[in-house]
């Protein structure tokens, strides 16, 4: 595809934003439709209105995006060709499509798996009820087709399947935040909320692909002899509720240290007074970039919560809000560490 | 049960909060722990460090609150006691519980049913896997049992069952928003935007109680006179990008005289210039006062989409970030019409 093709203007195309080029023509003013920062994510969308909401909160929760294209009905360039654009562009680490049908069968499973061969792909498909279906020829003018067809092609190309906006949301930022690939799928929880742990030890036994990490013996008799008596020294990993930065940093320093996971997950509610937000982050910062095992983060809470998650991704450890955003995400995330 | 053995102080215990009497035992400093306003929420919770993250967040998120009773592992009160108290209090128009376990099954059974009957009741159950429950008995002592036979109970009760703490955010914001009941499942969209349009479409297609509701011919025929001609006058009802706060007005009027639907849920992308979003409130809170039929939002976006959909919140419309958080509140709202 040539670079100066890309403006597919049609109906229900929005424009295109490059953050490498500074191209923008989106043509909506940025106190209704903030500009995301420069980041890893490329987007291709085939409505406008869903492609300026997308930015806009993503632009807010701290999304970085490589290359933004709401390409409509497609008159000149198709889905399949901007795939095949993405995939080699070196700024773009993940891409993600919204799309309610393909102009071309074959040449879309074909890009779409040469795509997934080089970095995750993630695509949500509008139109994959008769009602959605339905709604989708007055949109675009796509042929939604039977929903198994798309779903199966998708699968077979190795396509990350959305089934809501929320869960592009939740792995954009993973594939975003973390360039890591987990070694295996063992996840250790470390928490200082109990009902937390418990909910994420649920949510991960639960989930396909991802598993509950065992503390080995030896990181168990190191860590009863450092924490007080009722600290649970298992999994959940249970730091208790009046845990500070530094109860934290044994945890984790020994968790990373453990070879019986390959995951950590941890839990940080930070409305104790106790918890030095700024230490905590640094500390978990240091530790995520000389760390192999990819530490994701859960983090719950109003503004100064949200301040602090924010610190933590700009450095390489995504954060969610609520335990099943995050399992979710890594366990797409584990999926792909055999690839 | 008497008001002043309330304060059920034993481990994994936050306290008491309760915006009638103003009685706050939370003993944590209000810039790490928003306090909610006074609202519609009682909830009882086994878990302190779960109890502070979701109070934190519900306050920045506009949630008001009756009571909240963070009860540990209940020294002297369980939470069937609360439950019994909590189903006769007129402050309170939902319930939500936080349970890892339950003391006495005949007894809860007997006043979840109770509470049920008179208003909803939302719960969340830690340890409904192995790993989880093997977890629950190290932190609130309790004996989580399998999770069938409470899961049963729960459903027999007519409790909301909630898998994960966002599930519990969006089943409480829509009892506590809205008072009415639905007279039946018939959903009809309206959008401005066409892909929001079809995915919302896509899970009301897939949600349970729920069904895509059909325009009559006579609204229809009104709406095709008035709108654009590539305005899509079916469902979704597609307002089009442009659409100003005028032409959502027409629609919404239009939608609530018609027969053939029983909920609107209105996404309203906020993001183009035209759309005067002062004017969009105020016109769509005045129609959700005179309607019988509930009126739920989508709204997605940054600082400013949050600022427009609280406002609707605040005068009875709950609102959603995302169509599958939105549908899946609804579905609750629905199954519980025929009660």
């Amino acid at each position: 595809m040539k670079r100066n093709r890309i403006a597919a203007i049609g109906p229900n195309c929005l424009g295109v934003l490059d953050t490498t080029t500074n191209i923008d023509t989106l043509f909506l003013p940025p106190d209704r439709l903030l500009r995301p920062k420069r980041g890893g994510i490329s987007f291709i969308s085939q409505s406008g209105a869903l492609s300026s909401a997308v930015l806009d909160l993503a632009a807010q929760e701290g999304y970085g995006f490589a290359k933004f294209v709401s390409y409509g009905n497609a008159m000149n360039i198709d889905e399949s060709d901007l795939l095949d654009h993405l995939a080699s562009d070196p700024e773009t680490k993940v891409i993600c499509l919204y799309i309610e049908g393909v102009h071309d069968g074959k040449k879309f499973l074909a890009a779409a798996t040469r795509a997934a061969a080089k970095k995750p792909v993630i695509v949500l498909k509008g139109g994959i009820t008769e009602a959605g279906s339905k709604a989708t020829l007055s949109h675009t003018g796509s042929l939604a087709g039977a929903a198994e067809v798309y779903l199966g092609a998708f699968r077979q190309a190795g396509l990350i399947i959305a089934y809501d906006l929320e869960e592009v949301f939740d792995y954009l930022k993973i594939f975003e935040k973390t360039a890591m690939k987990p070694r295996g799928n063992r996840v250790q929880i470390i928490t200082n909320g109990g009902g937390y742990g418990i909910i994420t030890a649920d949510e991960i036994s639960q989930a396909r692909h991802l598993r509950m990490a065992t503390l080995s013996p030896a990181t168990a008799a190191f860590l009863k002899k450092l924490f007080p008596p009722i600290a649970v020294i298992s999994n959940p990993l249970d730091v208790l509720g009046d845990a500070t930065e530094d109860r934290y940093q044994l945890a984790i320093e020994a968790c990373l240290k453990d070879k019986g996971n390959d995951i950590l997950l941890v839990v940080m509610l930070p409305q104790t007074p106790l918890l030095n937000l700024d230490k905590l982050a640094m500390q978990t910062i240091e530790f995520a970039q000389r760390s192999k095992k990819p530490i994701v983060a859960i983090v719950t809470g109003s503004e100064f919560a949200t301040r602090f998650a924010r610190r933590l991704e700009d450095r390489g450890i995504p954060c969610y809000e609520f335990p099943a955003r995050a399992v979710r995400a890594l366990n797409v995330l584990a999926a792909r560490r055999t690839r």
